[in-house]
């Protein structure tokens, strides 16, 4: 296993205290709940956002807590649903009197563990919406999930809830902001390789050094089918008309796009696929207004990336373009 | 080859493409140069400082030009340094009466064709001045290279003078700083893999599942050693005693530490990495005033990391301190 790692039982706390002690002032790290917050939260003034997922999707999510973005982040082990008593004592720290919003992506694991967290912090009086976010295109009820999986276009939903509860949007509010943003964004990733779990020590799947996977989930679920290998432009192209096809986009159409890397695929090819997708987009008449290039979403070490389209309204790009501060920093 | 890529030939001008399509208004591409540069550049109230270098180190060095970093970065090939004509043009089209700052990173390929450029930029009336960065430790006189390699530490140099270069320094405070900051950066890295160049489609080396290369170079140079694959802890205890006992740096010192992903890291380890690292700065006496995780100067897909530390004063600080906007964005 070519990883940094220690005791594999260690790896996400021993992660977690790297970012908290990276963060110092604005982060705090509580051990007992693998939890990461935003030091001066919560406040009275505004909606706590907590998301929760599996880890070894960095720096979605507990590197995007932070102002105008996510109070709180309670992961689980890699892969794994964070247990429903982090979520219940996540939510209970984080309580404040306009409520709690919990943004679940849509696997199994993870919408059973808020479910049972919000129902026993429902019991303490604690007011708790949920968002559900499903932008993967790639297929329906898959490995781990009834209907479509959540990837990258969460981290839009995340933007503009963030920022809308920066602005004072009460819970009401952001659960409309978050179901509109979902409502238009869609995603389709790919494997160029698996991805190895610490505490397996080996490739979570097999894939032939001629081959690439279609679709692929954030944990190496299965997508729409193998392939041979193919250029960057033909995985563009296959990626592109998935995503636009789905909506559908439109000539016409403003949106964000989105080239995610899996987490082990280097900057300089994202580039490359963004600057074809660009052009592509460019010939259907729609219109890239802003545009993401990282890793946003990500699974271990895999190398591949995912492509995200979300359209854009007067609303959502005034939330996406505000201001926010995260864990993440290039300076 | 598991890679975006479509001909090897067009990697780089293609991945050019992208950033200057993701950034427009702030980022100019010149194709016949290879050249990436601040669109409102020249600008006569300032220095330009220009950085040249292979490609392959992404972000390293065509992401990092904007507004308080590079004004222009004109890269050759993956692994190549430019054709001296494309720093002889990329120096006449960035030229200003305040003069031109070339930063080289320590290979001797990078400093022929810089010197070569600045000779022949020199007769053409244009003042240059050049910075040498050679902040790695691992080896003295390497594969490419007569003394020290100039790597990650490389990102504060260019950080420092863009700073300065935006508050109206001139050309010789600019390399006063920037010889300064060198003077008291260190950098060592480790692979955990190879890398593979697009045009050569398979690794540069070959390292055993059980090995890693200690001391590697950010172009696969050899290291220090081969050793066996220890656990994430131990190799920071060997990059973090290489570095800090060269300058050496002492208790009381303040720094800024660095851990560099080399491109196939995924930033959940680099957090991993960065906590131990502080943690071990603070057993020695040695604070960390500043952090920096994340990749910064990168061997293409290659697994690794690397540590940098950089010590402190006030007027370094206050550089590092100051804003800046580049092409690589996480919002």
């Amino acid at each position: 296993m070519k990883k940094f790692v220690n005791d594999p039982r260690d790896f996400v706390p021993e992660m977690l205290k790297g970012i908290a002690l990276a963060n110092p002032g604005t982060l705090k790290y509580v051990p007992e709940y693998n939890l990461i917050m935003r030091a001066d939260a919560p406040s009275d003034d505004k909606v706590s956002i907590i998301q929760g997922s599996g880890s070894g999707h960095e720096p979605a999510h507990v590197m995007v807590v932070g102002k105008g973005m996510l109070d709180a982040a309670c992961p689980g082990d890699v892969f794994s649903a964070p247990p429903m008593d982090y979520v219940l004592e996540t939510s209970k720290l984080l309580a404040t009197p306009k409520g709690v919003l919990h943004i679940v992506n849509n696997y199994t694991g993870d919408r059973m563990a808020f479910e049972m967290g919000q129902e026993m912090a429902e019991a303490d009086g604690i007011t708790i919406s949920t968002l559900i976010v499903d932008d993967d295109v790639a297929v329906k009820d898959s490995t781990y999930t009834v209907g479509r999986r959540g990837v990258a276009g969460n981290f839009f939903v995340i933007k503009a809830v963030g920022a809308a509860s920066e602005q004072g949007a009460g819970l009401d509010e952001l659960v409309r902001i978050g179901q509109k943003v979902n409502s238009v964004t869609r995603t389709m990733g790919m494997a160029l390789t698996s991805c190895t779990p610490p505490a397996k020590g080996s490739p979570l799947f097999q894939l032939g050094d001629d081959e690439m996977e279609m679709g692929v989930g954030i944990h190496g679920e299965p997508g729409r089918r193998r392939e041979k290998l193919a250029s960057a432009n033909a995985i563009v192209d296959e990626l592109l008309e998935a995503v636009a096809s789905d909506l559908p986009f439109k000539q016409g159409d403003d949106v964000a796009l989105m080239i995610n890397g899996l987490g082990g695929t280097p900057v300089s090819e994202l580039y490359l696929l963004y600057g074809y997708a660009h052009e592509q987009l460019g010939k259907r008449g729609i219109n890239v207004r802003r545009n993401y290039v990282g890793n946003y979403c990500t699974s271990l070490d895999m190398a591949g990336a995912s492509l995200t389209l979300s359209r854009l309204d007067d609303e959502i790009t005034g939330l996406l373009a505000a201001p926010a501060e995260i864990a993440v920093r290039t300076f």
